[in-house]
């Protein structure tokens, strides 16, 4: 357990101390843990205005808090620009990612053409394909199965039963959560008369620097080119994305999103759960979708819509509101 | 296979057998079947009056009924409160959870520190992980990963390639169905100025006694609290619960669900499939929702909610016919 | 890697060749791409108008066009009815499905009663279960987990990390893609009072011939009778089919389609993504349903929906279009 006095912490964040009339003006901080909850020895922070209450009564040692709010009388306090952003930089302090040292566990299956880094971690039950490679540093927890042909980059975290299937590319400090699928065959199909005739599909999955994929998430190899998520996106658990989609870096989609083959979604969107994008689309860069939005064609880059179809947001706040009164409307009707 | 006369199948059930003329006053029932497949040695029930007519023709020996229908000429009656649950209380004496009985399967990898009891079953290419406890008559099937420091129950079933991530706390009688993921990471990041910073997740997942959790679904892992899900609730496949999600005792979600991070949910409620919840919102006790709702705000216990943003049921129902109608409301506005 | 010359392309797909005034009136053809990647010893074909601007400038030795398409100066056409089937023939004679040669990989754990035919192949990890036939040609991947009891084809492709539970039966070629669950339990519980009993769940799954079913898809068994998936049948990645579904042959789902328990769905029906149908609902042939449908009652025959609760889709095309409308409609609502 890694723990630090208040002082330091303050400098990894550029923040600037408050101190209360506490005895201890540097307590030895051994943690992070919400306002309600905190000890004497944690530090807390407020990111959210809802849990200002909470804020008066926290027993923490200290908070982190933007300029504008009130401190605490009992703790001390460390301003900061962004206490959301100095928590998440602390956190990863407290607890950094595990470090891999080159344990293969007997029971993995790696091909004898791999070539693994030396510091690599398999664990239980791995198996990893002919002429596969492993960069620095990355752990591959029990039960994945990696392909034939895959290149996988340094820093890397391969959570429980994930799956990378033949020749998909994940950069450095790609990490994949339990059960994610990267690589299934793209839906492409032509009905031959009688039957739907499958589609080899034989393009890859080309997962860029510090991509994160939540779990049981699917990212379909495209028909004939690549299906490419660009360096930064995270998707959260149980999305869909089809053959040929390719994401722009730092784009952020919550779970149980379905994008449709061969869309084009721009840099730093962020879209919300369950939204659902047609196919051969094109999204502008920075397009904010609500949860459950339903995208039929192009979306103007810097744009936030919401509804299915989806509609500017503004416009859809309207016509939700009003669709509540749609029976007052259908009373008040003119009868002509 | 187990089977066994009529009355005594009456009697588990406390139901009162009506008899038919049969030859055979008290036949020997080797299992369940629907009223159109029910042979001569076996029980069928009628608890969806969709199902009326095939009530007439059933070839079964016996029927579930309750009192108010009219029993059929050719078979014997056992009139109780609830067929459905009868015929559920009976379904389980014919097809009795199996029993573990302490095999470990050679290809398993199990920690040498984890602690199992006596009686738990562990099947071809589990793993089990450090520190972690398993209580008695638990059975893991093939490809579970458990990982460290995990906690759980008697009388669980972990079918196969499901995961349980470290620290995760499973209580007694929990079912996880093929594929089910228990503490990925939650969806937790601050924007630094230049990329999503990963804050790690460090709260557990909790489940309480008697929980069940569907095929591929997903429950992540608390940021700092816990995850819980509170004893008897039933999550059907495919389903996201996100991060410090609390729901409550004995609620009930058809498949395809998505919870988002923080959001209360209260006992005894039920959610129609391919719902989904905002975040950091309160949902009360026995609330109802509609298949696709969605749900952006808090709502009060009791209600039944629809649509998208939910909407009282009542209200919705004529809003969603009202919608039809816009065409003819336009025909006929005023035009001022 | 395979590769023939043009004319013997042709005739694999019946198609005509118009030959450019290119040096090589019959070159070797390596492979496939797209229009714009296409390199000289390459096909590529136009299946979709708005590519029509890649045709003219395509460096493809030949492609494959209809018969209205304008040819491209500087390079061969096959003309044939259908490029886009044309394109999947040859597609697949250049990419031909893995043969299986009877590997079994030492770490796989196969029940000594199991039965499997000579050339099957059995991949790193993978458990087959007591009493379980796998037929002729049969691919069975890295950490697939077979029940017993299993009736499996010829032909058949298990991607990684996919389940198949006791009792399942699955025809000739039929291909799981990685992480799909086949025979989870029905979502069936009855209330006791005070909890709610899990009905045990004793029917089968049946994925009869030619179905293929999406990475992280879920297939329940029934209750008591059989789900069962016809022929030909193609779901798509994160699909739900609840117990005691049928899906009529050769009908095509979208990812993230629902479908509730005991509904009937015809054959040659095509859904959408993210559509959701409810339980105990009949859906006649040929039934098209856009992305996003909420399918409540029964549907006729050879009908288009969309809209949830599910509308013809000429209507929702109104409706949705009129939604935009409605603060204008009340504005200019009469005051009465």
């Amino acid at each position: 357990m890694k723990s630090a006095p208040l002082s330091d912490l303050a400098d990894m964040v550029g923040g600037v101390i408050e101190r209360c009339a506490s005895d201890n003006a540097n307590p030895c901080i051994t943690g992070i843990n919400t306002l309600s909850a905190a000890g004497p020895s944690e530090l807390s922070f407020l990111a959210n205005k809802r849990y200002r209450n909470a804020l008066k009564i926290t027993g923490a040692a200290a908070v982190l808090l933007s300029a504008n709010e009130t401190a605490p009388e009992r703790c001390h306090v460390i301003r900061v620009a962004d206490p959301y952003l100095a928590f998440a930089v602390l956190q990863r302090f407290f607890h950094p990612q595990p470090k891999a040292c080159g344990k293969h566990h007997p029971s993995a299956v790696i091909d004898q053409t791999a070539v693994l880094a030396d510091d690599v971690d398999v664990a239980a039950h791995v198996v990893i394909g002919a002429d596969t490679q492993i960069g620095a540093g990355t752990i591959i927890k029990s039960g994945c199965i990696i392909g034939a042909g895959v290149s996988i980059g340094s820093g890397c975290l391969l959570h429980a039963n994930s799956v990378v299937n033949d020749r998909c590319i994940l950069g450095d400090g790609v990490i994949l959560q339990p059960g994610a699928v990267i690589g299934s065959d793209g839906f492409g199909y032509a009905w031959s008369g009688c039957e739907h005739l499958k589609i080899p599909q034989v393009g890859r999955v080309i997962l860029e620097d510090g991509v994160e994929i939540g779990a049981n998430s699917c990212i379909d190899r495209g028909a004939i080119d690549d299906t490419v998520i660009e360096r930064g996106v995270k998707l959260d658990n149980q999305i869909q994305i089809a053959h040929n989609v390719r994401i722009g870096a730092f784009s952020v989609m919550a779970s149980q999103v379905g994008i449709s083959g061969s869309t084009m979604v721009g840099k730093g969107c962020q879209f919300g759960g369950q939204a659902g994008l047609a196919g051969h689309i094109h999204v502008g860069d920075g397009v904010k979708l609500a949860a459950k939005s339903g995208v039929m064609s192009d979306l103007a880059a810097g744009g936030t819509y919401a509804g299915a179809p989806a509609m500017p947001h503004r416009l859809w706040l309207k016509v939700s509101a009003l669709m509540l009164k749609l029976p007052e409307l259908w009373k008040t009707r003119s009868r002509q």
